[in-house]
Formats: structure tokens, sequence, C-alpha cells
């Protein structure tokens, strides 16, 4: 490949900028073009696509090494993007975004809570391709070796031949060996059950968000909660337009 | 109205339990039903379906007035709406979840960073037919008063009719008269330029979140940012599926 050709990568995750997830992305990342990381300074589970209104953003270059340039910042994953998108990004966007791995699921309803789909989507909205990974293994210190050839598989297709325009993909690999790749839809799943109470320090009561995720539908096997629990990676298209059209013409008889 | 039969609905919202917003949609949403508040204790804006993983929630009772009941909890939006159903109505849900009147717009691809309407989705999420509130002025004083007849037609109308399950509603009024209400789908937009750079206290680089908002389609008549710019008040469905299923049958020739 002429090395002036090499697509510009952006990297970034919800799991901050010194994990174990980000770094497996990196590594897999560089074979394919120039990796700039723009990740939060702390994790930042569960933010989906939160921005600071607030607060101001703080952020710092971190080290360039086997040219590879990390940034890191105060915000939410989606911050991250948006001041990449601004600093570093301002005339040429990046070729390709890339969030995680997660550590973590964020098949099906997750979609929505996750920041690693949040940077992904805000990548997306801003016309660069853009592709969320997750591992479903929660440890600190998890194995993402099987997941590489996998990672590789879909980098390489997405380079070549893009993504349509508003749409970007929640990937998902199951913890263990990966029998393939399964294109699919979202689960309809929700939490149940969701908080630990507990008496505080100060007498008040506390709740923890804890909860037992329902899959309402666990035989459905164009689903991504079907392919993750059959040992296949999901790989679920998702658009930034949440427009339900099919009700729009309903509607209009309805309320106009 | 047989008063046994009178529908219960939950309201929060994201600017807080005391905002302005919410004080009209509680005296709106009591001629219909019996009203229970369950609202951040601070500002929230632009927190999407953002949840606490990392820190207990916390809640408190306000107080009870005009039979309206109000608690406030530390938490997201969507914390907010968990932990309703989790501690008032792990048994039966509400029969509606209304979320705002947001002080300022969430049109188009808002509908993803705001808090309000991730408050919506929870409730969607949830089976309770859910609405958010917007109107496209931030004043915290703002005038709600226009605003009321087109809520309680909504509202009158989901209460009777329902919505489908997995779609709520994405309400948005302008700041002066409103000519009627438009069905639509949301606009294809983006924020540019978005940070105001400023050296903070200690010398770092702050950067604060501004920016301009992009319309990319401003003719579309079928769109929210039209019906806003035109003086109308737009509602989009919104699904919480974001499964591109027009691109799942493409990729699967491509990536499995």
């Amino acid at each position: 490949m002429d090395e002036k050709k090499r697509p510009v990568i952006l990297i970034t995750n919800d799991d901050g900028a010194f994990s174990m997830g980000i770094k497996t992305l990196m590594n897999v990342a560089s074979k394919f073009g120039d990796v700039v990381v723009f990740a939060p300074d702390k994790v930042q589970s569960g933010t989906s696509n939160a921005i600071s209104t607030k607060t101001p953003i703080l952020s710092s270059k971190l080290y360039s090494q086997d040219g590879v340039t990390v940034y890191s910042s105060s915000g939410t994953p989606t911050d991250c993007v948006k001041l990449a998108f601004y600093s570093l990004f301002r005339d040429v966007k990046p070729d390709l975004l890339l969030s995680g791995i997660n550590h973590g699921s964020n098949t099906s309803v997750n979609t929505i809570y996750s920041g690693t789909m949040g940077a992904a989507l805000e990548g997306c909205i801003n016309h660069v391709p853009s592709i969320a990974f997750s591992l479903c293994d929660y440890s600190w210190n998890a194995d993402f070796s099987h997941t590489i050839p996998f990672i590789e598989k879909i980098i390489d297709f997405v380079l070549r031949d893009s993504l349509s325009f508003g749409t970007c993909l929640n990937v998902n690999f199951p913890k263990g060996e990966v029998k393939g790749i399964k294109v699919c839809r979202q689960a309809n799943a929700y939490w149940d059950e969701e908080f630990d109470p507990r008496k505080g320090k100060y007498g008040f009561n506390e709740y923890w968000l804890v909860g037992k995720f329902v899959n309402r539908e666990p035989l459905s096997r164009d689903t991504d909660m079907w392919a993750i629990h059959n040992g296949y990676a999901s790989v679920v298209p998702i658009k930034i337009d949440m427009s339900d059209m099919d009700s729009i013409k309903y509607l209009k008889t309805k309320i106009e």
C-alpha cells in the first residue's frame, strides 16, 4: 500500500485510554493505517451519547509510540470524538473511527446506554465510517486475542467498501472461541430488578444500579443475543436516524 | 371519568425537579390522571441515556401538593425512570410517562444527546407509552402557556390510542405562536465548530462545548426542523430499535 495513502484511523473507547481493549484495537488498527487515539482519562461506562454542557473539557497529549499518538480528555466518549474532530481533524476527517474494544457486552438495548456506541454514533453523525467493538467479558485483563482476525476482516471491509451514511456498526464478540460472524438486528431486551438498595454512611438510602438482563426473544436467530449465545460475533448495523417511519402516516391522521 | 380508573402518569425531565417546564407539565397532566414526579435534583442536560454505573443514586421525597407527589434523585433522567419503576411501580407500571417540558430544542440529531429523550426512551423500553416535550427556548423563565392545548391533545390521543411498542414521541414546540402539529421525521443535522477554547485558571486549555447547528436538509418539509422553523409543533415517532434493517442483507454477503 502506498504510504501516502495510508488511511487515518481515530480510536476511542469508554473504558479509558489505558485499558487493555483499546491497546488491542490500537495494535490491530496500526496494520491498516496511521492511528490517533483520543480517549477518556477515566472509565466512562454507561455514558451513552452524553455531552459535557456544564463543565469544560480538559485534554492532554499522553505519548507517541510506534507511530501512534495518544491523547486523553476529561470528557465522555462523545466529547472525545467531538474534541478530536475539532482539534486534530478540522479540515479533513479521519477515514475511520473505531471505538473499543469494550470490556463487556453492548448487545441489544445496551446500544443506547453504551459510551462505546456513543462514540461510534458521533463519528457516524459526522460522516466518518464508524465501528464499535465489544467483548462479552468485563475483566480488566480479558483475553482479546481471539477477536483479532474478525476485527481485521471487518476493518478491511469497511475501509474498502465504506458504510452507508447514517449507519455505523455495533460488533460484539463472545468470550471464548468465535465460530464466525453473524450480521443481525438488535434483540428486544431490557434490564429487570435493577437496583441494590443499601444504607449509606450517613443513613441515606443509596441505590446501586445492578439488574438482570432479560431477552424478550431468545429464540430469534436473526438477533445479536442469539449470535453471541451461540458462539458467533454479532455485527448490527445501527442507524443514527431513530425516526419510526412506519408510524408517521398513522399518527398524521390522528394528531395533526 | 371514574376516579378509580384515572390513569397514573409518571413525569420526569432533564432540567431538574424545580424547573418551570416540569411544573407546566405537572399542571397539564393532572387534568388527565394521578401524577407522580421523579426528576433529577439538578440540571442534567445533554446526559442522553446515560446511567450511573460507578456511583450510588440517592433519592428523596420532596413534597406532596394538590395530589401530586414529587421525588428527586441524584441520577440522570434515565436513572430517575429506572428508580421510579423500581421503587414505586414494581408491580404495575404507570399508564404514561411524560418527560419535559425541556427548556430548549431537542429536534433532529439532538434526539440522541437529550436527557429529556433519554427518559422517554427508557419508558419505551419498559413498554410504557412515553412522550418527550421540548420548547425551543432556553430561558429558565420561558413562557410555556401556548404549548398547553397541544400537549393536552397529544396526551389525550396517547391515553386513548396508546403507541406501538418500541416507539415513543419526541415533541418540540416553537417559541412563539403554534400554527398546528406536524408529524415528521428527524432532520439530518449536526453540530459544527463545537468548542470555545479558553485558558483555565491553572494554565490548562479548557474546551467548552458550544457550536453551530447545521441542518443538512433545510428544504425538506417532512422534517422536524422544517416544522419548527415554520411555526408548527413537531411530533417525531422515535424507535428504540436502532437496527438498520436495510443494510443487513448486503452486509451478510460481505462479512459473514
